[in-house]
Parts: C-alpha cells; structure tokens; sequence
C-alpha cells in the first residue's frame, strides 16, 4: 500500500511524520499542497456529522469523505494513513479531551469514517507571496460567541483563526483568501475581537496574546478546529480529531482546488 | 405554517405554483433567487447520498438538508412547504420513472429526508443583464458520458445543461458563472459536444436540437439533474426529484450567494 518512494513535496511530508522524522506542527511544511482538518467518529453518528459540515461550510469545508472502515483517503492523498500521517490527534471520550496521541494504530475501529476539512493553513504560501507576513507568531486560533447550525449531536460555538496584519494588507488578505472557498474563503469579521466574542485569554493554538500593535489590525476567519467544540457538546463515546495546526497534508495543490 | 402574505417575488412565485395558478415550467420566475433541484428519499440512503453530493460538487452543490419528516425548508425557504411549491415532480421506483404527479401530498412518507441543490437558472437573471441571451430554445438538459464518483448505491454519468451561444459570450459567461460556485459553477465543457459524450438526440429537457449555428458554440454546464441519473443506478424502492426544468424556488437571492 505505502509508496516506498515518495515524489512530491507533500508525500514527502507526510512521509517524515509517519516515520516520526518531524514530529511538530503541520504549519509551513509542502506550502504549495492543501492542510486539512481531520475528525474520525463511528459509522452511526457519520451522517449527522455531514450534515453539520453543510450547513456550517465555511467552518467545515468537505473535501473528502473516507468509506467506513478505511483510513486512505483515496481522492485526495491516495497511499497515504490517516493513523499515522499527522503528528498528533486529539481523542475526545464523551465530550472530553482525554488524551493526544502522536499515532491511532492502537485506537482504529472497523467502523470509523473519516472527514477531511480544507484549513487556511493551505493559502498561506499565497498570502506570504503577496508579501503578507505569515509568522505564526501572530496567528492564534481561538474560540468565538459566533453560532453554528446544529445537526443531531452536533452543535456549539465556532472557533476562528485570527491573524494580525497591516490595515493595507487586511484587504489584500480579503481578496486573496476569497478564492479559497475549499479553505474557509474570506475573512468572516475583521477589526473588532469582542463583536464575534473571541476568546483572547484561552488561545486553542497560539502564544499568549498581547496588545494589539496599533498598527495592526485583527482578522478572523472561519476554522476547522470548530468540529472540536462540536465533540465537546456532542458527548459522543469516541471522537477523533487532528490536534490543532498539526493538520494533514493532501496531495492536492492549492492552486488547483482555488478560484481563478 | 405558511405565509398568507407573501412578501418577495420567491414567496409569490411559491404560492401561485401551490395554487396551481401557475403550472408550468420554473425558468424566468422570480429571476433574481436562487432555484434548486430537488431530491426526496428515504432516511435510511440520506448519508451515502449526501457522500455522493459531496463527491461531486460541480453537479450536486448542497444548499439545505431538512431534518428527517419534515417538508420545510426552513433555512432557504421558511413556511414554504416542499411537498406542493413545485410544479412538477418525478418519482422513481426501483430506478425507473413512474410518474409525475403536480404535488406530494399523497406519497410523503415521515421517514424521507430532502435535499435542495443549486441550479444554474439562479445566474440567468446575471447572465441577462451582460447582454447573454438566455433564450430556452437554445438552452437543453442532456446526458453525457462524463463519470461520477459514486457513493454507495448512487452511480452513473454527469447530466449538463447544454447553452449555445456566441464566442465572445462563452468567454463572458464562464467569468459570470465561477462567482456561482453553488449553482454549478464555471462550466465544465466548451465547444465539442463528442468530447463529453453529450447525447443530443434525446434531450432530457429542451427542444430537439438541430445543428449548430456556426456563429454560435456550445457551452455545459454540471447539472443538478444527475441524481436522476443516480437514481436509475440506486434503484431504491422509491427516490422523488423535480421533473427537469421544474424547479424550486427560495427566498435566497443570488447575488447572496455568489462571490464577488
């Protein structure tokens, strides 16, 4: 099954991480391939949780859908394992976050299916070629008083990637990331942190939070991490997800999944 | 439940189709919203249908899934009722067409769950306004040979809407239609009917096609008619769309939905 000679940036990637080479964030590696979220449940809550990704798309853009049972995603990274090709997982146990594996071999079930979700991990190589800075030192991701759609199960606030940026580049940030719609698209609010409630003190992934650079100025988009809120409401017995900005790397390009 | 004052040109159209005021195809009504297909089934095929959605986008753009039993559409089309507010429908039975009764009352089961797919009648009304005849005699719903990706049951080739119009206009209508990514989109074929196999000796909607003027090429479309070609491979024991053409209508206006 394995491709014993990986020939792409991305297969190279997800090669390191599976033989525990790199065992870091996701963030920066193969820049050119699209990240995804990932989250893994049981065969009977699968269909509830595709519908909560529909109505909440911009959080949850689809990409793929695995067959029950199957950990390659065939479509968009054929050959590669979803049980050992990210660096580390989040397990949720009804609801709570239990433990943070950096490999599933020992918790796989026959009946898991698996969701792959674009992340705008997967523009920033477009954004940093436009000269917009990508430091993930200014990056953060955070949870918001913005709600989603419910679907079974499913439900809870989203949770937002927030960047900080010059005013300048805030719209050419807009315009750039509007042709990413597989990736959460456009900024979902820019400027104000307490209108969308963002969680400022409790980053989910991030360095602490300082004062904002007057500057600067805050842009939030839409995040991947939401089905993670989600698990928590969804009290589910098992529910797996990628841990955050330790994402999976795709074989398909960003600009082949972009708008013109 | 419904609205006895409809307030927008969607709610008005809704309420003359309910009434059978107006039984006719849905092409030109209410131009500036959003109209979709329709796909009715029962709970227990929802998710692999909806995996085949997700697997083929371009055709099959998911605009609302309703909760299982109930025939309201209630994000895109509150109070409308999807059981009457088309003109015409076509039920399947072990993969064949049966029939095509004016409304649902008598066949709605509580166990079906709905699904409303963009069309690209929703980019007429643009198209219109940039000087891009939108003429229904030059306009037809074929079959072609491009495949799907299936989902479970759910199989078969891509049926495209077929639109002739002039060389300078094929340019100006694949611009207009990437900013409708959730109506189909770009079009997915230009020029060589051969090439993507389209039968256009048995149109699926649409007049007999003669040849092509030679100042005139044809442009396709994905279209959200394919579950009915899915629906002759599933064969389940009953699976209901819109008969072709015949559409339903939300209170979504398009330029909501479509980027900018």
């Amino acid at each position: 099954m394995r491709d014993s000679c990986p020939s792409n940036p991305a297969q190279i990637a997800r090669s390191q991480i599976r033989s525990s080479e790199h065992t870091g964030i996701t963030y920066g590696l193969a820049p050119d391939y699209v990240q995804c979220n990932l989250v893994i449940l049981k065969a009977k809550h699968a269909y509830e949780f595709l519908v909560f990704c529909q109505r909440n798309q911009r959080a949850c853009p689809v990409l793929e859908v695995t067959e029950t049972g199957s950990y390659e995603p065939k479509r968009i990274a054929p050959q590669a394992d979803l049980r050992t090709d990210l660096p580390k997982y989040n397990v949720f146990r009804n609801g709570k976050l239990t433990e943070c594996p950096k490999d599933l071999c020992a918790l796989w079930e026959s009946d898991f299916v698996s969701f792959l979700i674009g992340s705008g991990i997967s523009f920033d190589a477009t954004l940093s070629r436009a000269g917009i800075s990508v430091d993930r030192r200014h990056r953060w991701v955070l949870r918001s008083t913005i709600p989603t759609d419910a679907a079974g199960p499913f439900r809870g606030s989203m949770v937002v990637t927030m960047r900080w940026m010059s005013h300048q580049d805030a719209i050419k940030a807009t315009q750039i990331t509007a042709r990413f719609p597989f990736n959460h698209g456009a900024p979902i609010h820019i400027g104000s942190p307490d209108q969308i409630g963002a969680d400022l003190k409790n980053p989910l992934h991030g360095p602490e939070i300082g004062p904002i650079p007057t500057d600067q100025i805050p842009v939030f988009w839409a995040c991947g991490v939401t089905p993670q809120v989600a698990a928590e409401a969804a009290k589910l017995d098992i529910m797996i997800t990628h841990a955050p900005a330790h994402g999976f790397i795709t074989d398909l390009k960003t600009n082949d999944v972009s708008l013109p």
